[in-house]
């Protein structure tokens, strides 16, 4: 099939950003079949609920099934689960993978397309990061509070046929969507805001990005580990302009008392992506020969802050 | 006078360190005046308390004094302040400083020789590291938990006679004391060891040293915030031998659950001298060129933490 969004889809991690992105696919009219624990029989017997803007979207009914054998082989697969939970993988998805599925996850930081690719094959694995703002606010309901945009990619390879037409798929869910041809490039330059202020959110002892900004002695450590973490992807291949770190800094400034999502799952006692968004920067900075001091302390102190 | 300890001496700060050692030195004969706020009345009435190893020492009564200026012009005056309030030193010292009087601080960390040296000159200045567990439980009362050995030395000079005579006075009181012959290198291995322990403590979220030593992501970076620190102080010219470091976790291992100072000072609400054990060393360090990266977001986050 050259289009894998026409087939069978399998969305696994049932949280706020599977429900959203697998939600509006279901739709629009793809097979999506939901993976669920909690909300299984709610989803069953009520749908989804997704609010957005003023809006309640209400699709019923919903494929939701309690395993991956009861929802068997896909042309794509997307993995929404939280990066802390990728050990799950290794049990729920090989039900799924026939010799054409794809697999494409949605997760934060760097590590999850490897993890995915050391499994099941670096040639079925795509990435795109989200840029949105959700939360589960119940059983089955998803509370949509801003932006939505997806920059989906291969891993390690260019864009193909099959990137556009997912990407497609999405377009037609109502998400912006955009193919990106360095899907690890983009994946750094959302570390280079995620790494300073999700971490220093945390170890700042439960702050905003406002709080971070205010304080010059903070705002000028989160430039540092901006360009830390700029020095390693540099050496890693990744082209990134020296000019994007400052804007970085001026469009937090326009945020105001924004919480990240790492201080939100923090705070509610959720787990913390902690090494995909620092200790495997960490690692790949170090191993490129970059000076990563400050990214060192940070990442230990947010494992045992989030008792990582 | 050849020997400063025999005339007056003012004791600034009668907090835990001052009243200790203040009050050994009075108990021995020497002409001890205490400038005291809180304590003033409850001193005046009832001396000093010392309780040290199961015994209680009393001192009754003892000369305790509302102002600097009632205590007049001194041969040695005993720093004995948290770093964190020299600024009242500029009010404070003028009416105790005739030509000949001698300045010792007590105090932790780098920068406060410099301070006084700054205001008062340096010919005058001395310090003394001490290596003590105290806590002022009650106005006027101080339990002395373990140690108390004091380190003294000039200030950028090797140790000259009015250096010994001091030390004797100290000793005389009973208090196991050394002449140092340089100061600051003493200060940088004090620091080698206050650096990651008291700062990890805070910055985890309020955990003690066997906690730092148990966890070993912890315990790699207190080695790597010590190295860096060592590879300062060496920069900055004081020999200070490789294996110090590593004897330095090694002697920490006996300590159990030990709460350094600085945390017991963050949880009870005091202030935590920032400045003195990161600040200036992580400033130190960056202008003698040493990569001080893991010091810098230990500290800024400190700043932060402690609302410094």
């Amino acid at each position: 099939m050259n289009d894998p969004a026409a087939g069978k889809i399998a969305i696994i991690g049932a949280g706020a950003v599977g429900c959203y992105y697998g939600g509006l696919l279901a739709r629009s009219g793809c097979d999506v079949r939901f993976l669920m624990r909690s909300d299984l029989e709610t989803a069953r017997q009520h749908g989804l609920t997704i609010k957005t803007r003023g809006k309640t979207v209400k699709l019923s009914p919903v494929r939701a099934c309690a395993t991956t054998a009861e929802i068997g082989v896909c042309e794509l697969v997307i993995v929404a689960l939280k990066a802390t939970a990728n050990a799950a993988l290794d049990e729920l998805l090989p039900p799924l993978i026939g010799p054409q599925t794809l697999l494409l996850t949605l997760q934060n930081g760097l590590g999850n397309e490897e993890y995915l690719a050391q499994r099941w094959g670096a040639e079925r694995v795509l990435g795109a990061l989200c840029f949105v703002c959700l939360n589960r606010t119940a059983p089955g309901v998803v509370e949509h509070y801003d932006h939505g945009t997806l920059c989906i990619g291969e891993f390690r390879r260019p864009s193909a046929e099959r990137t556009r037409n997912i990407a497609e798929a999405f377009s037609a869910a109502g998400i912006e969507t955009h193919v990106v041809e360095n899907l690890l490039t983009e994946r750094w330059r959302k570390l280079l805001w995620n790494i300073p202020f999700n971490g220093l959110s945390i170890a700042g002892g439960g702050i905003t990005v406002a709080d971070v900004l205010a304080d010059e002695r903070l705002r000028s450590l989160a430039r540092h580990l901006m360009d830390d973490a700029l020095d390693a992807a540099r050496r890693l291949g990744h082209e990134i302009p020296d000019s994007f770190a400052e804007f970085q800094i001026e469009r937090s400034c326009s945020m105001g008392p924004y919480k990240p999502s790492s201080l939100l799952d923090w705070q509610a006692g959720r787990p913390v992506e902690v090494e995909a968004i620092w200790g495997e920067p960490w690692r790949q900075g170090v191993a490129a020969g970059a000076s990563m001091g400050r990214l060192e302390t940070l990442y230990r102190l947010l494992q045992v802050l989030t008792k990582s």
